[in-house]
């Protein structure tokens, strides 16, 4: 069942240690077959030198195990509540890559200060606000979902031209079209985020990038007019 | 003799080296048979990159050698002192990991500031006072034992659920079930360490994680209700 | 056509990742023949684990291609403008290595604070101005090489002694006589900026290394006179 | 002529790249062999990938050339006033390792913040004053080693229990009774130069390690009384 999204799912996994972006089992990454909206998730807490394509476990849009012998990943039940509300996405990641961290930790969002940002975050990153406590006692990853989703709804974010955000107190969650697309903006964001705190301290009042370099960095990667890399790539 | 114990605390002791916690010799790792009371500790000053499971030292808890013929560790009193204070535990590191050093340098407890510390920090990680002139020379390693102890008894901490401290101008201990848990938890340290400095950078005014939010983490990977990992994991 | 030259403009791109100068696809290495004003350069957004001597595009100084079947990388007008403009630089390379990118995003010079930046450039680094909506919009990449043109111009600065700047909300170019100097120069930038950051974290006011210091260094490598490495070397 | 002393610095040297303190070719090692008053140094500019046995220079401590065919190090002066001015020292170690760089750039001494540093540095590393003009251009390396020996009597430090200065606005010198020790001395130097950073980021007013402290961890490593390591160690 769905071996091929679950050979992209694993090799989407195996990408994060070697990214750099996690400890221990500190991360997962899942992908999505939108024809039968089942969803493919690392198991819970095994490690990725270990990790197998037959430990992935299949689950349903509700989080329902349909395939597997282990236990998904905890925070299932937030891939399930981004891919219900986001159609466009096929990939999900989340890590607790250090720098992109510290900002959720901050409850700061990452400002567009350079082209780095701009060629995969058209804007501004943003942070959610803290959960309740009857959110968290309730439906703790669940509601995580939630609260990302009302964020994202809240500000019209197009979740394709922004495809990363920050939990607050918490970590990142990233995402893409694909588990690896998701996993490559899980890169970017660590390495935007470490250069933004870098950039803040050697000038508190850094200004911003323009929109127009912002639209035309964003621009010249992603879209119908995009002209960089190869026409096949 | 011990010689399962042994082999935990070599394979411990080397993943010190691997986990980029230590610089030349600058840690060891210990774990107490509960049964015998006996300890097992990496010998004093000798290369990671050449210890065998024969050059480890058995004490007893007076610190006693009953096996081996290498000096142990210049750190086993301290050891010793904190295997006799709290049964619970059964592997101890010390390092000086570079950031947990520095907010042990700086005399500064590191506050729960997201969900990574409270997946295994169980609130602020405390910070002994200083030694006295009088404490340093008289047993200056056994003291360093009693002044950790003392921090753990006065703010009535549960060494299980708090498994490090930081020692006042010098650096951390950590510990755990066994060796390669407190391993384990050293390891956590140092990235929770690094993140609560580039937090604080970010925001200094960064907001503690809320009271439910660090129960929350801290309860789904520790204790009867857990549901983090797999459940032979 | 340019065997020799598409060789060291591979090798000078492989240097890239090794050097920890770049994450994913992001620098471009490219040479210039001087005898046919012919540029060879890296192709668009293809793996460095991937490129082959066969994916190097050539183009001429207008920017055409003049041979290859893949595109050349979207940066090109920025190199053909500067080599049109600097006669003396036979190689240029473009990353978002972090420190300096972090520089370039606070759109700070880097001042000369000490002998290895004494070593390699030869005063403050300097930082462009903004590019403005027009420019921007009309010819970008074309654009970020006049304004890079507009600086040393207006600065009176040798390229060959100062070969590196920053682009502002960008990221650094750095140039040499030939490809590998190039990228010898933006490791050394990398350094630098790293290094700079740190010393003014310590020091804000920390003093300038003084012109008879700069000189010294700078001359002891460069030039009739110096006498810092082998006389064939 | 001197093969083992050679071994010896060439091991020395080869530990630079390893340890991750130079960049390049910046950094060199000699040793001294005190029967002879030979000194045996790393030759000016060359990879240390390619570095042989046969590439070491051997000087006089006149600096004049006794053997090799190579150009010594640039830095040959400054050695040879160190091992002139301190009988003690059998190795001297030169780096541009970016913490302590950064220290040096500052123009600030490293404080003794904790016991790291107090294992090695029995007290705060000096850093010089800067090289007047006239010095500069007179006899630069020469006078770089003056203005290091001028700092170490004029303070009244015993070289051997302060291994290590910083040179204002350059980079530091280390030193040891051998070679390997003189790049044992750099990479704690390295070391605590970071940790002291983060330290006083974490806490602008840390407090200094009290002198009962310093002199405990000091003696428990250096002299007469020490306890740590093994006895033949």
């Amino acid at each position: 069942m769905l071996e091929k999204l679950k050979r992209e799912v694993l090799e989407a996994n195996l990408e994060l240690p070697k990214a750099g972006l996690v400890t221990f089992t500190w991360g997962n990454v899942s992908g999505i077959d939108r024809n039968t909206n089942l969803v493919v998730i690392k198991p819970s807490g095994v490690d990725y030198e270990k990790l197998q394509v037959e430990d992935l476990v299949v689950v349903d849009l509700a989080g329902n195990i349909v395939e597997g012998t282990l236990r998904p990943s905890s925070d299932t039940p937030t891939h399930c509540a981004l891919y219900r509300a986001f159609s466009e996405i096929g990939g999900i990641v989340h890590t607790h890559s250090p720098w992109a961290t510290s900002w959720a930790q901050a409850g700061k969002r990452i400002p567009a200060l350079g082209t780095t940002h701009a060629d995969y975050f058209y804007g501004e990153i943003p942070c959610t606000r803290k959960l309740t406590g009857e959110e968290t006692n309730r439906a703790y990853e669940l509601e995580t979902g939630n609260v990302i989703i009302e964020t994202i709804v809240k500000e019209s974010i197009d979740p394709i031209a922004m495809p990363g955000i920050l939990v607050k107190n918490h970590a990142p969650f990233c995402w893409g079209k694909s588990p690896s697309q998701a996993v490559h903006n899980a890169v970017v964001l660590e390495e935007v985020a470490k250069m933004a705190l870098h950039t803040l301290q050697l000038n508190p009042k850094a200004e911003w990038i323009d929109q127009f370099l912002l639209d035309k960095h964003y621009l010249r990667k992603h879209g119908a007019n995009a002209y960089y890399g190869q026409k096949n790539g």
